[in-house]
């Protein structure tokens, strides 16, 4: 089809949240449907400073679906994306057949581009896989008019993608069905539910990437007996004291457990054969330095969480953060000047004290962190309504591709 | 009593080996009897490489029990040795009782003066406590003459001491009583059965201290629920595997059972609250090292395993160590010259192919391992026959002080 007949496409814009959960989800029991072997907690971090956009487009003149992600072309035949695509337009197709009046049934026959950007350097380790097919899912979701439960897709585009489908605090429950019909996620609390809860994302300095977590994932399931016992005996109870801890809105029993279930999981990596390490020195001195501070003061106000890379996200309160910013500060030393050093919501300056610093008693690590990204709990996926913010023109093609 | 007075002491000298554990203790079911909560098995190391040496003295004179080790007096008070000296005389008492007509009653109201040296540094890490009670224990019953089942009272002194008891391979049976009188070391096959094995001592360069193996296992037991499992439902199944192993020599079952039960002892430790780290990056370095190597031959012909700090030992067969020995000094330069960097049995030079460091693939890590020794396994504790080797003098008092 010659371009000056080319069909205006449709165009919808969401973003959606990166989740960074507190009871770790390693192990899946089904591997093309992404069937977990334990529930998992998270909580979803506000998209004021980490999100996805994406962009899709629809046309008649489309000949294929394609997708570009971050700029660059990749394929769309990889066989997750094509679950989501799959699955999508099947429960379209099916909403259609109940018999929905508001289901234009020739939408479905259409390809689309999808482009996909994240706001945050891939480098930040943080999970953009989960935003990612979170913000596919919903996005798609949208342009096919096929609203609702969509969790159980998004957790086969990417496991955890499914809890970036809510808002605040979500557990995805891992389900008992062959097919996978329950294995979906929850909100426990939204994100309006404890407004002084404040998460730090602690980048550690570059590292040569490590075993990536679905292959890692695979080996811990065959090789490691902890992560089985782990699976089935210690996460359900966890989950239920979480969903109390979270809903009590008792930081104290939040953050043991968080740190716990952090911990447990690494161990289960280093229980894999071969081992797994996922947490480096860096890491180590961020867990020793939670811990000293905590003692110090004979109080639990710091938490950290470590996912399938070096670097900590702390779970604390509003009124600790410029104190412990500062205690980053001293004990990572930035490369030079400190003002790229925090990022996201701005945080007041502190003193450190003399005593703090003895009970601490670390070896300063310079540059062992890169920066800080400050950010709360945040909202599930969004539609964005302003046409200047598609990613895809209305040519139905990338507007700035690198 | 003036010196000239002094009556001459009775001296007995004798030496114990280390043991480096293939299934590892972690953890007491009681802690004043030493009882583990698991059965463990190690390989005891010959005693021409590493050994500790005690000579203790009994005199009518002494006025009271003293003891030097390394050449500095130290508490006779601490509650270990005490168990020690209390439990000897017990059974010497008992034997005595018995009508044992070898045993001169005399001599059980005799104070002691022992004098214990290691001939390999603290610094080497090595758990110089079990060569150090098993030395203790076996010297003291040949002074009071109760020779015999001694594997119960070196436990009440260290617990990992009874496996030094004997030479070889070793299990320490749990036992299952209360009073503890059933959880004894035995020999699974002595030093001659498996004369191939080697073992690298690879002493990491010198780190803060960490936590000390009697505290960290309290915790542990505490806070581990993945060590109570371990305990309970994976150690007794491996100590079947490992028995038979020992006794077919099958170095692949042997080492790559030896590889999981330390990094499952390790993922215990990260378990712990707070989580306790023994590996540092020079460990996790080690571990790589050996995980590449064995791929790269497509067989397994390294085993490391790691106790409470970062020196690895390395199990693997005679043929195997001028190769590997050069692969460590590739992957960790010695600081200058090579000359001292291998310690005990003679290694060959070996040429390492640049395809095996190409398929290793890992950053060189300067100084990282300050030194290896190289044993195989040994004898277990000895009585010294020659007089001029005693550490105490006929003065009673030790020979050399620092």
């Amino acid at each position: 089809m010659p371009e000056n007949t080319m069909e205006k496409p449709n165009i919808v814009t969401c973003t959606a949240p990166v989740n960074i959960a507190v009871i770790k989800y390693w192990g899946k029991r089904n591997e093309e449907l992404i069937l977990p072997i334990n529930s998992s907690l998270s909580v979803t971090l506000h998209q004021d400073q980490l999100k996805t956009t994406t962009t899709i487009a629809t046309s008649r003149s489309f000949k294929e679906d394609r997708i570009w992600l971050n700029g660059k072309e990749e394929d769309i035949t990889h066989p997750r994306l094509q679950s989501c695509l799959r699955e999508i337009r099947r429960l379209a197709r099916k909403r259609r057949n109940d018999g929905d009046p508001a289901l234009d049934p020739s939408v479905l026959s259409l390809k689309v581009h999808i482009c996909s950007v994240n706001n945050f350097p891939t480098a930040a380790g943080l999970a953009s896989s989960a935003a990612g097919f979170a913000c596919l899912v919903y996005t798609l979701a949208r342009v096919f008019g096929t609203e609702g439960e969509l969790s159980g897709i998004a957790r086969q585009g990417s496991g955890s993608a499914c809890r970036s489908m809510y808002g605040g605090f979500v557990q995805w429950i891992m389900g008992q069905k062959d097919d996978g019909k329950d294995s979906l996620a929850q909100q426990v609390e939204p994100e309006t539910h404890w407004p002084e809860l404040r998460i730090l994302v602690l980048v550690a300095s570059a590292e040569k990437k490590s075993v990536g977590s679905t292959s890692g994932m695979q080996t811990s399931v065959q090789t490691s007996c902890l992560l089985k016992h782990r699976a089935e005996s210690v996460v359900p109870g966890r989950m239920e004291e979480m969903i109390e801890a979270v809903r009590g809105k008792d930081f104290v029993a939040f953050a043991e457990l968080t740190m716990k279930d952090s911990n447990q999981f690494h161990a289960t990596c280093l229980d894999t054969y071969p081992p797994i390490f996922y947490l480096n020195s860096v890491s180590q001195q961020v867990i020793n330095l939670v811990h000293r501070y905590n003692r110090h003061y004979g109080e639990t106000r710091l938490a950290y969480t470590f996912d399938a890379g070096p670097n900590a996200v702390i779970y604390t309160l509003q009124q600790h953060v410029p104190e412990f910013v500062q205690a980053v500060q001293h004990f990572f030393p930035p490369e030079s000047n400190g003002g790229q050093f925090i990022q996201g919501l701005p945080v007041n300056q502190a003193a450190l004290s003399e005593e703090l610093k003895q009970a601490i008693g670390l070896e300063p690590m310079p540059k062992g962190i890169s920066y800080i990204i400050s950010t709360k709990a945040g909202p599930g996926p969004r539609v964005v309504e302003d046409p200047t913010q598609h990613l895809i023109g209305s040519d139905g093609m990338p507007k700035h591709t690198v």
